[in-house]
């Protein structure tokens, strides 16, 4: 398993319908996606118009390669791309046991 | 409860030694801090030596001013500082039910 973290800058203003639009892509879309596990949203304090996605895949490639180069990737940037206020920022993590 | 999430370079070549260290200071300090919750690790894909810190609070104070303010951050800091090679980034993030 790995985890993707997303950060997102969305336009101030759009927060509310934003985050309505991302209900629907995760339910409709992101959920379908083969070896997609969850999805965590978590909003900025100090930067409230900023979210972060925390989606945890079983393998790198489910999204870099079979998420990402899907007819799904499409949908789910139709449905919440429009209030990004810029590209968004993603890495991914490999959890350690310390 | 709210998240940070910090993200730290460490030097290339020290990542175990920063591990070990790392987990003496979750379980002999940051575990002891008022407020805190749990810690989860990630370590980069694309940058393998850099590191993502999870760390749960039960509030942003408890971290900002409880934690950062006390003698316990100066064992924290004494323990993994050191492996950093440039300032760790941090932001405080709120968890959202979608």
């Amino acid at each position: 398993m790995i985890t993707e973290i997303a950060v997102v800058d969305i336009v101030p203003g759009q927060e509310q319908e934003f985050e309505v639009a991302l209900h629907k892509a995760v339910s409709t879309v992101l959920s379908t996606a083969d070896g997609y596990i969850s999805f965590t949203l978590q909003k900025g304090i100090e930067n409230p118009s900023t979210y972060a996605f925390l989606i945890e895949w079983e393998t790198l490639e489910d999204h870099t390669v079979g998420f990402r180069e899907s007819e799904l990737f499409t949908q789910w940037r139709g449905l919440i791309g429009k209030h990004f206020s810029s590209p968004p920022r993603v890495e991914h993590w490999q959890g350690i046991s310390l």
